[in-house]
């Protein structure tokens, strides 16, 4: 029996244990290759098949057609936010950016590095906390841009776009999907650039999942170097150089996995039943428990509340974590409780935690 | 009983079988944390103790002083080769490189985006083949410039160096190890940067090992992008964003295994056994193989030979595969046959390569 605990944090995450169990299996001989698939050459047939079967399982779980790319790439979502500007503002091209937290605002910086940036929604409020996503008419978006970037999770802040921004007419969406990826299905006509930092709901670190519409491939930049060129890992289909070979394997057996739950559907409704069950606890202790966060605007993937008082919130903590729940604490800072329940956040972890709450609720009430 | 081909491949490439045991052992509840390393948070002490202890390692092997900084970075290799002149060559700076293969000729590629670039020493020869390593008295250096940039190992043609090329009074060597990184020790003081993408002699793929003398810092560019930057790997300590925790978790586990093995005096001795065997077989049987690199420059990491026909070269690979060894086929871009024999090949491959060449000599001759 493995001891297991259950795991909030915000990424590196949770990975489901069936995957986990089957990654150990063939650990040191992959399908009777006679070597572990992290020895095996990027150019092997075995290597190829799980590259192309991941890119695959991207197509069909969000139920793209093949006028996207699927790429991966090194670096972390944070060498995305300088690569999709470096290679679309070339010339004085001007991009609108939606600021909605840390992650949004580091890429605002990159991006003005590049091209002419507006700002076109702002949802920091005069704490400095950022508690909502801008809908459309909060926002303020100019003629003639290339792109609007938007967060669509905000893993801090513990906000999520339930709609996406319209962009102009003429421009499209660029979004960091780091912390929502895959959480439900989603319509992409409106998306030029999908990036996403495996390791919250895709698989362990070390990839960037780039899916880009073909179309904009045109408008990306020559002369730039080699490895930050959208151009290269597209025609060379993310094996220009050697890619990292464990992340992908490993992300491919999570889609796998999803595959087998029933796909996004299927996640969808699962997810949506676990963060109902921790807002539950929130909203149905509400003279002890607090969320800071504007309902339409509240995340599915990682939900933030607050205690009374800061000490309940460290023995909220401490307490949870010795009943075997750890990962709990709010990113240092906005302080305060937060649970992440990726996709791979097991139900039972979820009732587990809500049931803590309402116990905690009770006896520190 | 494990099934184990003997791996030959160029990279990714064969990994100790006790540190993928070890892997395996620990990989769903990592030192009693109930949960595998991949799920633990980067900033986690479980992780943070890998990370430390990982970066020590580097220092005790190679015995090199707290004046250099190691870092890990994500994108390969192939990404140094703009990273370094990117931080290096801002305002109209100059450095030299030399040309001793591939990978020295995209590093140049990239160089020139951004620098006064010379190549001060080339060894392609009329027929477009690289066979040697130009020793000093070879190159054309020129004065002011702020580093010299090689290759020390030429994994395509089969060449490395032996003695390592001096720089100019006031600059320093910037070297892409990736292929020999910790084969034996070397003296650091003449380098300002080495790098290494992890999969051939260091772990699985998905990491780029940076080490750098810390007075080069001073000389990075300000305003470029984040994550390009030197600046802010070394401030954070690699732990800017979220670092590649497997391929790091994994090269930690290779490095624990040198020191077991007694360390890179005793694996210089194990690699020159090993490479002296196939050399062997080669000069033994000199009226069937033939080495095309000159004998100074000969790599002790990947060994290339020619048979007397391209049809004895598919079959000695066809046959050799048929006999457990793998990965025996050079480089498209080059022909003939490579064995590969970075630190975590085993003798008992390298013997049963040696044995095999010699009997295939003997059939075919």
């Amino acid at each position: 029996m493995t001891h297991r605990v259950f795991n909030f944090n915000a990424g590196p995450a949770t990975l489901p244990l069936p995957v986990l169990e089957e990654i150990k299996a063939e650990f040191i001989d992959y399908q009777g290759s006679g070597m572990s698939i992290i020895e095996s050459s990027h150019r092997s047939p075995e290597y190829s098949a799980v590259h192309q079967e991941t890119i695959a399982l991207f197509h069909e779980l969000l139920g793209i057609s093949d006028d996207y790319k699927v790429m991966f790439m090194g670096g972390g979502a944070s060498t995305q936010f300088f690569t999709v500007p470096m290679n679309l503002l070339h010339g004085g091209k001007k991009a609108d950016y939606i600021r909605t937290g840390t992650w949004a605002k580091k890429a605002i910086k990159e991006a003005e590095l590049f091209g002419d940036i507006h700002v076109a929604g702002n949802s920091e409020n005069d704490e400095g906390k950022f508690n909502y996503c801008p809908n459309q008419s909060e926002l303020d978006l100019r003629d003639g841009t290339t792109y609007l970037h938007f967060t669509s999770n905000n893993t801090i802040a513990g906000t999520q776009y339930h709609t996406f921004p319209k962009p102009v007419a003429g421009s499209f969406l660029v979004a960091d999907m780091s912390s929502d990826m895959l959480w439900r299905k989603f319509d992409a006509t409106d998306f030029g650039i999908i990036y996403a930092g495996a390791q919250k709901n895709l698989g362990p670190s070390g990839v960037t999942v780039v899916i880009m519409r073909k179309d904009v491939l045109d408008l990306c930049a020559d002369g730039i170097p080699t490895m930050a060129s959208y151009k290269t890992h597209f025609a060379k289909d993310s094996l220009f150089n050697t890619p990292p070979v464990f992340p992908i394997y490993a992300i491919g057996k999570v889609l796998k996995w999803l595959k087998g739950l029933g796909g996004l559907q299927a996640m969808e409704q699962i997810n949506r039943e676990k963060a109902g069950l921790i807002y539950g606890a929130i909203e149905g202790n509400p003279d002890f428990y607090r969320s800071p966060i504007k309902e339409d605007s509240r995340s599915m993937m990682n939900i933030v509340w607050r205690c009374p008082t800061e000490d309940l919130e460290k023995q909220f903590i401490a307490e949870a974590k010795a009943n075997g729940m750890s990962g709990l604490k709010g990113h240092r800072s906005v302080g305060g409780c937060r649970a992440s329940v990726y996709n791979a956040h097991p139900m039972e972890g979820v009732k587990a935690l809500a049931d803590f709450m309402n116990d905690f609720a009770k006896n520190n009430g």
